[in-house]
């Protein structure tokens, strides 16, 4: 399941797609906080929002406008998430929504809003309209890096992943950046990510491939188990429908470009998570042996999302009791404790639930001092699996969310 | 719903209930770790346990033994948990339930064994074992507190409640002692606590007193989210039988001993919060206006839980956003949000979902600055309330559970 995309290589820029970033001072001063993303004519986007009840202005705003038509431009901020801020919210965001189309002559249920940052104060409009006409003359098949830095807020660093997908005699590309630090546990939809490809799928097709992208990738990570109120996710299709469009799954093309977006997804899930707010370990939790994978997911969230498991991988202990009480709780109906494996780094600490004869508690805690540490969890005879993705509770993560805001 | 028994009061005895308190050398030095409780002929005793499905060890051979006859003698051990321990670990538990038989003159089913502490390392019973005689020789009516001092592990302080009961001609009393401060999120039963009441409750009566007492305390607090392996709440009734016995809600002394009961434990559950590790404010979370019980357990315990949240606590942070987000986020069928209000100590800050024009932030800074911090939740207009105590998450927290077992 690891991604095979590599952070560090060439960014393809996707056929038709520009994007720009500005600054509005907003509430950053010194910084790119705005990013715009255009869509050309034909193009297709999906989106998927968070499942939080509360959720912000702009996923109000730009559910209703996806209703109206299909978007040409997306515009982000960073530092002010406009959640919780009512009906004078949802204003906000439409007056953006409209700055944008009046200077780029297009109507204003053609642009998506989306915010990022502090919940619960009102988001001034008038500075990102300032930079409006800017970020329009700004726009450029190239600014890839410029839009993935523009929309983070605790995050350390951008996330941004490029690929190419060789199908047949064509190629066709998938590029895409995501922001996300803390407040990460996306729910059938996630954090702010935008990803892009040139490859012609329909509107239907694209649909299902954001739908598993991000059920493989997104929907698999949590960093302290909180909804942001304002998650999305946009994938984007730009590649022209009047030649050979991909308009099911029977098209060989379809699973080399939906492995491609999925790939890019996990990639930029998994960023998103070594960028977790003071995180100091990548952690894969496998587990497999349930009878659905519902259970397999309930299982590890409850491992990844418990303070005692965290604190201990924090720590590099093997405190492996941690790990069995969080399966303990997880609320399964039928759970064989006696048939439980646990297993830290390749090395088996836990078999048909109890501790393995003479296992050398060194060698794991070796394994666990490593950056990257696998906990593979059996729970018995049953078909299904589940993989999730997640960090260590530091210092830092205490720090950094009681300081931010102040 | 805060406790009117005052920590700091007297320790009323129960007739026919003696303790005692002994240092084994198991795993701490210089501090007592075992306490022997012994329950009079005749005595009743009511036991609710953990629900995590791996159990420990003690609690297997407890469960055992309570469908054989009635216990005469409890015995706790602090500092290893015998969880996770797989058939060794019951093995070792019957052995020191074996040793107080033998040297008390009972049978071994009539000694329940309960243990605290490090979970997945094997507890050897010698130490213990080797303090029976010390043990049974030191029994007393007055040992309440060499009692409660000997079952903590991380607590920094012992929680220790009485209280009288006045009931027409009679006084009854009731006194009980728990121990907790991480790992912390009973759910129907408790970490360890034990009450005893020289009420002459008949054996089914106990059990409904128990069972509403642990409803209405120790299954409203969470420290962590973290429910323990060996959970167990013990309701001891000494009171003779022979004479008026209490067999149903009634007999009129019967409201003025549960609710009695059930102050003293909400006393020792807030005394577990005051200590939760790390702490250092103690939150009250109200929940009404939801259409359930359930409804409004789910959201105190969503924001109680949730580690934005309680890092905003630490910091006396109102970014009443964050609570905003858990509510929006605690899995609700049918949520209102333009019905929601918050209120942080007294000050209302969120109204019908939008932020009170004109709330004074620096008040509600100051709110939050205090020991004890009161939050306000409605949902809507419905008839059902919840109330749940938690604690902030502090560097101390991590510093906590990152260093122990090291």
């Amino acid at each position: 399941m690891a991604s095979s995309t590599d952070p560090s290589g060439p960014v393809h820029p996707i056929d038709g797609v520009r994007l720009a970033a500005g600054a509005s001072g907003l509430r950053y001063r010194g910084r790119n906080d705005v990013a715009l993303i255009e869509v050309p004519p034909g193009g297709r986007t999906a989106c998927l929002f968070t499942t939080n009840r509360f959720c912000a202005a702009p996923v109000t705003v730009a559910r209703a406008h996806l209703g109206e038509c299909r978007p040409r431009y997306l515009v982000v901020n960073a530092g002010n998430a406009n959640a919780g801020t009512g009906k004078q919210g949802e204003a906000d965001a439409r007056q953006v929504c409209a700055a944008i189309a009046e200077a780029a002559g297009c109507a204003a249920t053609e642009v998506l809003p989306f915010s990022t940052g502090v919940i619960g104060a009102r988001m001034n409009p008038a500075p990102i309209e300032a930079i409006v006409p800017a970020l329009l003359e700004a726009l450029s098949a190239d600014a890839w890096e410029d839009a993935a830095g523009a929309i983070l807020t605790t995050d350390t660093r951008s996330k941004l992943r490029s690929r190419d997908v060789p199908c047949g005699a064509a190629t066709y590309h998938v590029t895409g950046f995501a922001k996300g630090s803390g407040m990460i546990k996306p729910d059938m939809a996630t954090m702010l990510a935008y990803v892009a490809t040139d490859a012609p799928l329909d509107e239907a097709c694209l649909q299902a491939v954001a739908r598993r992208a991000a059920d493989e990738s997104f929907n698999c990570i949590t960093v302290d188990g909180d909804t942001s109120t304002n998650d999305a996710f946009v994938l984007i299709a730009s590649g022209d429908l009047a030649g050979a469009p991909i308009v099911d799954d029977a098209d060989s093309r379809y699973a080399a470009v939906a492995a491609a977006v999925a790939d890019v997804c996990r990639g930029l899930a998994q960023d998103i998570v070594r960028d977790g707010e003071g995180a100091t370990h990548f952690v894969t939790l496998r587990v497999r042996g349930g009878e659905s994978r519902e259970d397999c997911r309930r299982v590890a969230y409850t491992v990844a999302e418990s303070p005692l498991v965290k604190t201990a991988l924090f720590a590099a202990d093997p405190n492996w009791g941690r790990i069995l009480a969080a399966i303990g709780r997880a609320g399964l109906e039928r759970l064989d404790i006696a048939r439980v494996c646990i297993a830290i780094g390749g090395h088996d600490i836990v078999r048909d639930g109890e501790p393995v004869p003479g296992y050398d508690e060194r060698e794991i805690a070796a394994a666990m001092a490593e950056t990257d540490v696998d906990i593979d969890i059996v729970l018995g005879g049953g078909p299904a699996a589940a993989e999730v993705w997640t960090c260590d509770l530091s210092y830092e993560y205490v720090k950094i969310n009681a300081e931010y805001r102040s």
